[in-house]
């Protein structure tokens, strides 16, 4: 079941089969669901998407998230419908609990490293936002942006993988991807785009991101995104643009 | 190896002995780094304790920790000495590396659930600092620091069970345990209690957490906490009081 209409101020919840699959609430533009969707996907986890209009929520949506946040993955098949927020921590719930494709390196040390890789991505994605938030282009110096990602290029390069995960994307693919992917919407208001010289195995990285099956189920183009950011950034999210 | 002293700007870096132990960089009164410490000996693990003066940081610190954080936690059994940092990332890789010890939950969705409401207290940190640091304690509104308490008292109530972690401290009890303590520094110079009506739950908790062998080993009574954070608020922290 999925509906790519947002739920709305006062529409009624809509109804279930009892079917024991999961159900995730998410916003189609949201990075930190994106996650979350991409995850599912790597792990061929069955799912409901159930849609929300984050500026006017549903009043039913109280009662499913109390944070109010998306995304939220509401647990069926347990007793209650326990719901997960927060995006990591959604993640990390289902790679313990889908271990079939298992998404972390096996060794402890590893799995810390790559969720400090994680953790400290969040820094290039203020950077990310400030940038495609304002609405001046032109006061903006966009020097930190290349900076937050040359870590990931020098890191990859090092790794000497196609991916952060290996021969196959990991956690940490997965989880930086959804800015990666918004970044091509950079290029369209914001004249900005990766230098191939300084950001050769990043851009490799990001055509081999492309190609992978949980990533296509889920992609935008930069152009797509744009329009979305553009609507946000006037005040007035276009959630239903699709 | 303890040192009580903090490293500072023009320190020489301590010589360890090439003893296979892990050494933690630290800071006395950091509940970052309190956490850490709790875990590592919540799990009886050795570690040299080596603290960091975070005004003027020793030169060298910047070759153990990049991001010149404290905790950083140097894995010298590991090929390169790899440090790891973020105090989560930190107590999630003790808790995988030495589970004769566990401190989460066996069960996915229950260790996800105590993962969120350890997120959450992050709301209730930010309300403590701004109460703290303030240095107009009239200007405050103090109903928020309560209220997000409210949410630990009332799960608490729920489990029914003495600590989060069921008969003995787990990872979410360690986590929020560290504001808690310094909790009781806001008698000293902000007049602020808890009332033992409303927190009926959470005052047992603290009492039976002060008797927690790994909690007394690091700590300090709310005098003390309050007298630094003091020395913190007039912008000249005393790292070396104790």
């Amino acid at each position: 079941m999925s509906n790519l209409q947002h739920f709305t101020l006062g529409s009624s919840k809509p109804l279930f089969p009892d079917d024991g699959i999961l159900r995730l609430y998410s916003m189609r533009f949201c990075p930190y669901a994106h996650r979350v969707h991409l995850v599912l996907d790597a792990k061929n986890v069955p799912h409901h998407d159930i849609y929300i209009n984050l500026k006017e929520k549903p009043e039913w949506f109280r009662e499913v998230s109390s944070s109010g946040k998306v995304p939220a993955l509401e647990l069926v098949r347990e007793p209650g419908h326990p719901v997960l927020i927060e995006s990591l921590i959604i993640c990390d719930y289902l790679d313990e609990k889908y271990p079939e494709v298992p998404l972390y390196p096996k060794d402890a040390l590893k799995k810390a490293q790559d969720q400090i890789l994680i953790e400290r991505f969040g820094q290039f994605i203020m950077t990310f936002y400030r940038i495609l938030l304002n609405p001046n282009p032109a006061d903006l110096v966009n020097d930190d942006i290349f900076a937050g990602l040359a870590i990931y290029e020098e890191e990859l390069k090092q790794r000497g993988t196609e991916f952060f995960g290996g021969t196959a994307p990991g956690m940490l693919d997965y989880m930086i991807w959804p800015w990666c992917e918004r970044f091509a919407a950079l290029k369209y208001d914001r004249g900005l785009e990766l230098d191939p010289e300084r950001f050769v195995t990043l851009l490799k990285w990001r055509d081999l991101m492309l190609q992978d099956r949980a990533v296509k189920i889920f992609h935008l183009d930069g152009e797509t995104h744009a329009k979305y950011m553009k609507s946000r950034r006037d005040g007035n999210p276009d959630y239903n643009m699709l």
